[in-house]
């Protein structure tokens, strides 16, 4: 791809539905797509090339990690990002190269250390906040450590400081009636991480000690950010991302995205495009509402949430990028209120994608499209093609 | 394949319609293939199992060496022919084992020696053979160099005696401005061929120096002739290659075909397939005319050349090949002018296809066919199948 690959001005609009896809709903046998009023989703289907896109393998449900580096045209089982990480970047925190990141939980010890609530009640943000002002800003070994809080009972923590490795085992036993457990080395040069992880932990619980529920804190997910070839390098293209969620900022950093500034609506994400149209050749749209609402399992605000999409896009349209590609990072039915495994609804619109009959942009109806059955990771590569980016292979 | 692949009496015609998958005419909304009247090829469709097949990747546009390559079975990543093999290949230059064959231009330098015309002023093929000779059955340090005229300001230089190699660096620097670059050596055995390469340059240089604008050679794609298992060892098949265009003969013999000497049109392809068919039971019939109209933007003429061979479609048929696979090596739209990277139709006919009930051989019906969506290398293995040729995998 990196060889075949050429800057040229054609644009390409990424739109990713989050949780797009579903299943019917029990009365109805309609999917929330199905259910929805989409009249600009329809008209573009039918001037598209459509299909069913499998974001990592048959019967797997794929985390926003991997279900969006599919879409980027990365190999989700081969890119994988560490737990740590990809909460430091759900909070826009700027990891630098060497950082280790872990995801933290606040819990409850008894009075014989024993964990008896792995969640600290759930302890509001407020209080979670203060008590990470407590633990922030430590050193040890010359390592620093930074905690932010995230939401609830989660945290972040950020190892900062040289010969750290992410080669180490997790404190949280992620059961009830155990003690927080050691953190140990599992690689040579993996000593120092372990011994600040636990000498932190230590002092954590001294912190903490008169803080009850939280009164201790579980580390897991030791991670360092990935160091992945950039889109802009794969693909020759000057990159933007427009996603209000923090997750979704940080994601398309990794792959080397310029992060656009953004508001937290729909209308934010799309003044946000307009305004930066000129200065990009790809644009990543991310939008949230869709599998928020299926994950709280309402069929009634997923509907709602695509209409809403599908009013706006007239908008993206009407700047008439070369190449429109629109699917989701997974499915999120609502009657799952989850992610789940099943293929995703995508379309490609460019002037040179061969249309198929495909008139509905629906899980039912992009099954006969021409596309067919194919992996997210060929969305990219298809996109590049009909943006003309890409050389001949062979002579 | 090799292990259950067996020689039987029947026989598979495999017909190879150039460029064949189109994009729909802007005023019409029909393909080439839509757009035209092919009664033959639509009722071999409705006998037939069809499907869209998938020359190298998504949305990858191959050459038409790896859209070949993939048709006759052999991954067209892995098996990659260099630039100086393919273009020696299209002149029907019998390259012998250890030979080293190179793309050359003439081109235009100025009084720095500094490339002002990478083509010469596309120099005529008259001027251009006249030049060739001038160059033609030199020898530097017991290497023979071998130089012939292609078309225009293209020639090809085969450097032929022991020690060559194909690892050196190409003297064309691709850019204006630039000087003819020394050739140099990419690996330790490679010295020899480097300096050869640089001894007929300064050459050349010479010999050239008053024949402005033609004044200077560039070398590119320095390569030997690939040894592939041929087809004839992985299917047992006696095969013989049916082709008017040299670049495809040429391919035909990398892999183990034998080239049957034929005429310009395709009925003379047909004369030397009936004159042939007892002693072959193998034949890749090559239709040129329409990629050729597709690369000329005329969709006209590609639709006249795809009903020109449905007339003589009849006649492929009338000796009752056991099995019959119709597809292209790519598509070539006449909107694009040149290859693309769509799927392209393709038909597999046997007493024991399982036909689908696709009646019409056109890029929307074939969408709906029971072979789905096929990388083009599935092809001949389901050729072989359906000719009875393949033993059970297993116990």
């Amino acid at each position: 791809m990196k060889e075949l690959s050429q800057a040229t001005p054609s644009k390409i609009v990424l739109l990713v539905i989050d949780g797009l896809g579903g299943l019917p709903h029990p009365e109805s046998g309609q999917t929330e797509l199905e259910t929805a009023h989409t009249p600009n989703l329809d008209e573009l289907a039918g001037k598209s090339i459509c299909g069913m896109s499998s974001p990592v393998a048959a019967g797997i449900t794929p985390g926003s990690a991997p279900g969006h580096l599919a879409l980027f045209g990365y190999n989700p089982v081969d890119c994988l990002i560490g737990r740590g990480v990809l909460e430091a970047l759900g909070i826009d925190f700027d990891l630098r190269p060497g950082d280790v990141a872990t995801r933290g939980n606040f819990c409850t010890v008894d009075a014989q250390g024993l964990i008896c609530d792995r969640r600290a009640g759930r302890v509001s943000s407020t209080v979670s906040a203060k008590l990470c002002a407590l633990l922030d800003r430590q050193e040890f070994e010359g390592i620093q450590v930074i905690v932010k809080p995230v939401k609830d009972h989660r945290l972040v923590v950020v190892f900062r400081g040289s010969g750290l490795s992410e080669k180490v085992t997790d404190s949280d036993p992620q059961k009830l009636g155990a003690a927080p457990k050691e953190v140990k080395p599992l690689a040579e040069d993996a000593g120092l991480m372990a011994r600040v992880a636990n000498q932190f932990l230590q002092f954590a619980a001294n912190a903490l000690k008169d803080h009850a529920p939280a009164n201790m804190i579980l580390l897991r997910g030791f991670s360092e950010k990935p160091c992945f070839t950039t889109m802009n390098e794969i693909y020759k293209l000057k990159t933007a991302a427009i996603a209000s969620y923090p997750m979704y900022r940080g994601l398309s950093k990794v792959v080397g995205m310029d992060v656009l500034p953004t508001g937290p609506t729909l209308n934010d994400e799309i003044a946000t495009y307009k305004a930066n149209f000129e200065k990009y050749d790809f644009f990543f749209i991310h939008v949230k509402a869709t599998d928020a609402a299926g994950e709280d399992g309402d069929f009634e605000r997923k509907v709602k949430a695509l209409e809403e999409l599908d009013k706006v896009l007239p908008e993206i349209l009407a700047l008439k990028p070369d190449v429109v590609a629109v699917s989701g990072d997974h499915s999120t039915p609502a009657v799952i209120e989850g992610h789940s495994w099943h293929e995703v609804p995508v379309l490609i619109y460019s002037k040179y994608c061969r249309p198929d009959k495909v008139c509905r942009f629906s899980e039912t109806d992009c099954l006969q499209g021409g596309l067919g059955h194919i992996p997210a990771t060929d969305i990219m590569p298809l996109a590049m093609a009909n943006a003309l980016k890409l050389g001949k292979f062979g002579a």
